[in-house]
């Protein structure tokens, strides 16, 4: 275990904290509420991109890419978006400094005042809309399937590491329809693309559902999501899909002649996972020894470290390692044979745990007796002595079982804090004192969902597509509910 | 051709941005200066990302990602990049909007003032530099070989799509050595793979070289060059690969520990290509039928049209087609077969010559009698027939050949408009009239660098790294010089 590590028990927020930093995935940077994303941290996200990219591009979308800036007036445009969005956000005023008259340093030169102020996207529908509104004259211009991978900044006042940073990454697709079907269509399909990254990739287990009313995006007319659970109790919405009916062409004037030669407006959606990904990743798993990956998204899935006394000794140990390094790669597992000599093996040891490389393969002098090698898997901790003989196989089927390991040790995590509750005494308990998603039945109004919220904190993460219909009582008013809803403290 | 497509002879700016514009690779956003890519545009961006990405993931180097901000108090630490790079950019001073007090719109919220205003970065070295004072403090840290892909804002008073954009995609590589030896070498390899994408990828032969003082990196100290030269006789600077020397790590009090115990600055390099290398890569082959591109880079490199008159045909022709797709697909060439019926062949044809499509396969009725396809390669405008028998390598030769051919016709173009002159009269002359690299000597002082760009507009795009020495005189005053130069007009 890393040094001033706390565990889970002791500070789970500490623990997120320092995992992340320890762990050399992020870093605060010098400016307020924006992270740096360090080398390894990246390297995963870039596997996630490149996974999310390839699932876009097999469903037909395709990239392009929108302006950073959004003129001020853009946002008055969609009366609900404004309220949403155009509140706590970076404005750009001015386009020039100047030298300071004092001699020091730069000051901001007025006469370089723009006439109208530019907003960094918090999210890019205003931008995008003005922009279809010249791509779509006819139904022959339809759908229009755009993805776009950038960066989003949206003033918040408390940060953390991946959860909630003032800029993040993310991407977000925004596709036009001719009919509200094929919109909402689109919405279930991304939906569903969302779940299906989740949990085969990243090992988290996800419900499906949508948000309440009260927890809508600014402008949609229905959202859908995705939520998980961490194992502080929390939920985590991982992504989120909006059908955004006709509000947007309407406010931007976006309209197609129709095959009937009717002039109409076009049906909208759009959808976006970000970086938050990462902290729903780094949270399901990990435990108290650091860093824990599922294979499909590991950097580096297998790490070799020779162990070794004399220079002779390293020579033949290498070349057993490279030899196995080659076989692995050739199955498209990637491998580092870390032989530095600055460092010692129980550092190496340490450092790859804390990483949370999957596999770790020992190889020392003894094994090139035995033909053998030691391999110890990072999820369970657990090392046994294998032959080196189909070593490419027997690791490609590890690999695959601690894939599979994670997501059901998430999912039993998950079956294991969720509860049904129908008393509001016992609901508050759970809330406050275990945690975890909470079904309850709830009367469908939005006062009602504000007040449980200023009483316990928790939120209506999610109403379940697949939950079934029961007649029940509202937890708080006792009125009749057709329906359980998904009630949980989120980050 | 496209309807009101000038050619380049009558109007080579104009034919430039129509061809942007209609070959759907970009377009002007509501925000001055800033384009869309359009995802026509950016496929062919994507290409290049995904083979830059991986030339520098071979050698070495790994993505991470900085914030898009940048304190004020940054730029003004190092005494030459602030003169070069903390003028034209934009300023963000609020984080807050609010709604406007007539009911209309949103306003800026004066009680959100940041107290230091952020920068949107034109380039990231000192943000960077701030950060690694905390990863770099022994031997063992180094080298640090990092890489972003990011997006830069310059505010440019006179902007063009993809040659000069107030916002702009990039990446821009920052590295730290622990020697000056180690630095200059990095900045050399760069060049390297910068020269061989260029060469290889966008078919465009570059020279590469260094800088003059005054075209330098505001904080190089020595900046390194490809420079490819245009249809119009203008020069293109394609990327830039920057020695710094010792300057960030001064300015920001880098410092680690070597080997022999002494504590010791840092050294340091920078390189960066961005969507400009699009302008490059439309300019150097398109013709005036609109756009041309090396099959290396082409989102789509084969299409094929069917041709029929009834159904029946369609559904032969298409088993045809589709035969021949596969059989492409399986060489790893992209291939896009358009049976949409909504447009007629030749409208087709006119759509993939003007995208630049490589390769139009045509099949008709006539085709399926006699086992033949019509072969159209987009480069030469040539038409031939072919056996279907073996296509799928003949057309991957075809691709080859295309590839070749670009490169060198724009070797030739260039090799035809590179002059050596010994007189300031012939001098002006080519310049004015004929445009070109012109090589010529050069006394080696700013001074007549600027007097030769006031009286023509000419500048130094580089020293040549393979010039060979050769004593004369300088073109404009006449003093003694060792070696020719490069001089041209820019974009």
């Amino acid at each position: 275990m890393a040094k001033d590590f706390q565990t889970r028990e002791e500070n789970y927020a500490q623990w997120y904290n320092d995992l992340v930093i320890k762990a050399d995935l992020a870093e605060n940077s010098a400016v307020r509420g924006c992270m740096v994303i360090k080398p390894y941290g990246y390297a995963i996200w870039e596997k996630m991109q490149s996974v999310l990219d390839k699932m876009f591009k097999d469903t037909g979308h395709v990239n392009a890419y929108f302006p950073l800036f959004i003129p001020k007036s853009f946002f008055s445009k969609e009366a609900a978006h404004v309220e949403g969005f155009a509140k706590e956000c970076a404005v750009v005023t001015h386009y020039r400094l100047k030298n300071s008259p004092d001699g020091k340093g730069v000051v901001v030169d007025e006469d370089a005042k723009l006439e109208e102020e530019l907003i960094i996207r918090p999210t890019s529908e205003t931008i995008i809309w003005d922009t279809y509104k010249k791509w779509i004259q006819s139904y022959r211009d339809l759908p229009v399937l755009v993805n776009q991978w950038a960066n989003v900044v949206r003033w918040e006042m408390r940060t953390r590491l991946f959860l909630r940073t003032t800029e993040f990454l993310w991407q977000e697709g925004h596709t036009a329809h001719a009919t509200k079907e094929e919109a909402i269509e689109e919405t279930e399909k991304i939906l569903d693309v969302y779940t299906k990254f989740a949990e085969e990739w990243m090992a988290v287990p996800v419900l499906q559902g949508i948000k309440s009313p009260n927890e809508r995006f600014a402008g949609a007319v229905e959202t859908y999501c995705i939520e998980a659970l961490m194992q502080d109790g929390k939920a985590l919405q991982c992504g989120t899909s909006h059908f955004l009916g006709q509000n947007f062409a309407k406010a931007f004037d976006v309209k197609f002649l129709s095959k009937e030669n009717k002039l109409e407006y076009v049906w909208a959606t759009s959808w976006g996972v970000s970086t938050r990904l990462m902290g729903a990743l780094i949270m399901a798993h990990s435990d108290d020894h650091g860093l824990v990956l599922p294979p499909k998204l590991a950097p580096i899935q297998v790490v070799i470290v020779p162990i070794y006394r004399k220079e002779e000794q390293l020579k033949q140990v290498s070349e057993v390692a490279q030899k196995i390094k080659k076989s692995l790669e050739e199955k498209g597992i990637s491998v580092k044979y870390d032989d530095r000599d600055t460092y010692k093996p129980g550092w190496k040891f340490s450092e790859y745990e804390f990483k949370g490389v999957p596999v770790r393969l020992v190889i020392g002098p003894r094994d090139l007796e035995n033909n053998t090698v030691e391999v110890a898997r990072r999820d369970t901790l657990e090392k046994e002595i294998l032959q080196i003989a189909d070593i490419e196989n027997k690791i490609e089927h590890l690999l695959e079982q601690i894939q599979k390991k994670l997501y059901h040790r998430a999912l039993s995590f998950r079956e294991n804090n969720t509860l049904a509750v129908d008393t509001w005494d016992e609901f508050k308990d759970v809330i406050e004192n275990k945690g975890g998603f909470v079904l309850a039945h709830w009367d469908g109004t939005a006062e009602t969902e504000e007040k449980i919220k200023d009483e316990t904190k928790a939120t209506i993460r999610t109403i379940p597509l697949d939950g079934k219909k029961e007649d029940g009582k509202c937890i708080f008013s006792g009125k009749p509910s057709k329906q359980r809803v998904v009630f949980a403290k989120a980050y």
